[in-house]
């Protein structure tokens, strides 16, 4: 691994996260909304810092700092490293930005040693992909790759101001906005670092794990309705109590889960709507969340899950209303990306280990376009979204070693 | 059965129910809460029928109205009959109004013929048993017990009314409130005539059954704090959901209950808070209630349903506090006051069909003073506390004539 480029140090990257993230909304907290003024500035920060490390960069139309490092000869094609500063309310430091960031390193080094490579990298700092300020998100990444969807100007956020007026006093062109790529092919590929937000490679003591597909979703609700009752008067035989069935049903959903490598399943939410100490319930509705990396594998057990749901109501004699309501598709990582990445791991001692992105990320924006391929690192606990959220100096440094190291191994 | 007197026909007791109805706080739907001003004009309409069936008739202390038939000589016993005029909001008209006005119909026919009983009969209209204003309840028929707890005068209802004003309000004497009874062996029995308001009777086909025992009952809540987590990013082995892990414990509940006869349990209200469709549940809070005609029943299911929760908190690693918040103690009715109810129905060529109550009543004020009973008359669906609860004219003429040949046989 390469160890001797001070660009790729762990201490310096986390030097520049805590740089950025005095770029807040809210004082004393780290809440960066897209195209807020705390947004603005950090990417001005985010712009100088790319024009300092040799890349030419500009805000574009859907306000993402797009910094370029030209390749050895023109025409080449581009590669896209990516990620976002945009954040949650009330965020961590790491989540997107540590992406940007890594990304940026890779480039320094490159510059510090001018060095140019067979095509052009390119460093996307997108700056919507938390979704929280509006109805929809990742709009940056899907212009970035000629996806965007020109509706989304008119969403409006909770203060009823419109991406539109956002995008206009963030100060980001309009020019191109919602164009189609000219030549998809002329990018080579889109790379993402991120901290993984989940326990799984702190679980098994390892810096950094290779992505195989961000998780496709299907998500709904369950509506189960049996009859209320008094809960010293109604026999237990006579029961259609829709929070037993309920129950029932969630452990259904987990077993179904259990029963498949990389599937989660998650009940997240569930209310009894009139529900009292000494009232059977008569209503209940619940939400779940299904996820795995092979689509295939994530329909059949939402049938799955359908058809238990349906046959524990028939048993108890309720209704159940089993109702999807938003479905995304998985997005694969190319298989010789990670190959690459694997080989840049075996190279340093690390154990490549494989494991599915459960959260989404920009890299969804450019399924089919490309090939994709995510590096994640490890966080402390799994905790993301929240101020405790954490990613070592040294795990951090490896990230962006691995990130040059496959770059390099790419040229 | 008595059949040819007609103070004991359903359609008149019917149509008496109905006239009370119209005394509510709210017009438009049954609405009598203690001691309201509808409460204190339905005890007059009460105490007149109760003085023209021969009775005196006073308003106690603690706002009931108290009609006494004596009986053929002074000095004998007293037979009590009683329930409560007072409603739930938006209540149905045979909840607790039956019970009064079957016992007056019962005197109005030994009234009719001029006969008197070797002992008193008094009808109680009792005035707080739902307890629906006031913190405690069953004040009315405490007091007719002797066992009136003088601290209820403190109690305030929502707009800080206090009880003692409110029994001012309602024109109640205050001499020998919270008396203890001078002789309870005078007392000869407590019954009482009260709808089901459970399904068993109609499911059974039968228009009345005996009650065994008024069960006890425990209820009280667990917190289960597992850990929250990103619903894509941790995998199923690693989580320590607080809402699978209720689930578990819900359906451990259950069957529980269902392994007992007459035992009864529920959860009734189940939070998540915080809940997300995408997060996994870190904590859930749900209620218990767990009923059985006998104690030692309830209390084995208490225990073994806390166990089963530890042990289901200690397989799935999270933190579950079981914490019983409430006990009362079952009220067992006197099997020769049953014994002679069930003659008067095999008389009748009704099967003796014998049920718990799962619900509460004033008979429980009586425990232990005197030997206890209640019969129940079938009503629609097991509903109550609700417009449509209804019993019929046929089951309550039913249940009056079986009461008066109980009172008879009791002679």
């Amino acid at each position: 691994m390469t160890t001797h480029l001070p660009s790729l140090s762990g201490l310096r990257i986390e030097q520049r996260l805590k740089e950025l993230a005095a770029f807040t909304d809210v004082p004393g907290e780290m809440t960066r909304l897209t195209l807020s003024p705390a947004h603005k500035r950090a990417a001005g920060q985010v712009a100088d810092w790319f024009g300092a490390a040799g890349m030419s960069a500009a805000i574009d139309p859907a306000g993402s700092v797009i910094g370029r490092y030209e390749g050895a000869r023109p025409g080449g094609k581009t590669l896209i490293i990516g990620s976002h500063i945009d954040t949650v309310r009330n965020a961590g430091i790491y989540d997107g930005n540590l992406g940007v960031i890594s990304g940026l390193a890779a480039v320094e080094a490159l510059h510090a040693q001018k060095r140019r490579l067979p095509f052009a990298v390119e460093i996307c700092a997108f700056g919507d992909e938390e979704g929280v300020r509006f109805p929809t998100t990742l709009t940056g990444s899907r212009q970035r790759a000629g996806r965007f969807d020109m509706g989304a100007l008119d969403e409006m956020d909770a203060d009823g101001v419109s991406r539109r007026s956002a995008l206009a006093e963030f100060g980001a062109p309009t020019k191109g906005l919602g164009e189609k790529l000219a030549d998809p092919a002329s990018i080579l590929a889109y790379l993402e670092v991120h901290i993984e937000q989940g326990p799984v490679l702190e679980a098994r003591g390892l810096p950094a794990g290779i992505v195989t597909a961000l998780n496709g979703v299907t998500r709904g609700d369950v509506m189960v309705r049996g009859m209320a009752g008094h809960a010293g008067t109604l026999p237990m035989a006579m029961r259609r109590d829709a929070l037993a069935t309920s129950a029932e049903m969630i452990l259904a959903i987990e077993r179904e889960a259990r029963a498949a490598p990389d599937l989660v399943a998650t009940v997240g939410t569930l209310n009894v709507p009139g529900g009292a100490v000494n009232v059977v319930p008569g209503e209940t509705r619940f939400s779940f969340d299904i996820r795995a990396p092979a689509d295939g594998v994530r329909r059949a057990a939402v049938e799955a899950v359908r058809a238990r749901i349906a046959e524990i109501a028939r048993v108890r004699n309720v209704e159940a209303l089993f109702t999807p309501r938003y479905e995304a598709e998985a997005t694969p990582c190319d298989g010789v990306l990670y190959a690459g990445l694997a080989r840049a791991m075996e190279k340093s001692g690390i154990t490549p280990f494989h494991l599915p992105s459960g959260a989404g990320h920009d890299v969804m924006s450019f399924r089919g376009l490309c090939p994709v391929a995510m590096l994640f690192v490890r966080c402390r606990g799994g905790i993301s979204h929240n101020p405790a959220e954490y990613a070592s100096p040294d795990d951090i440094g490896t990230g962006a070693r691995l990130l040059y190291d496959w770059v390099m191994a790419m040229a």
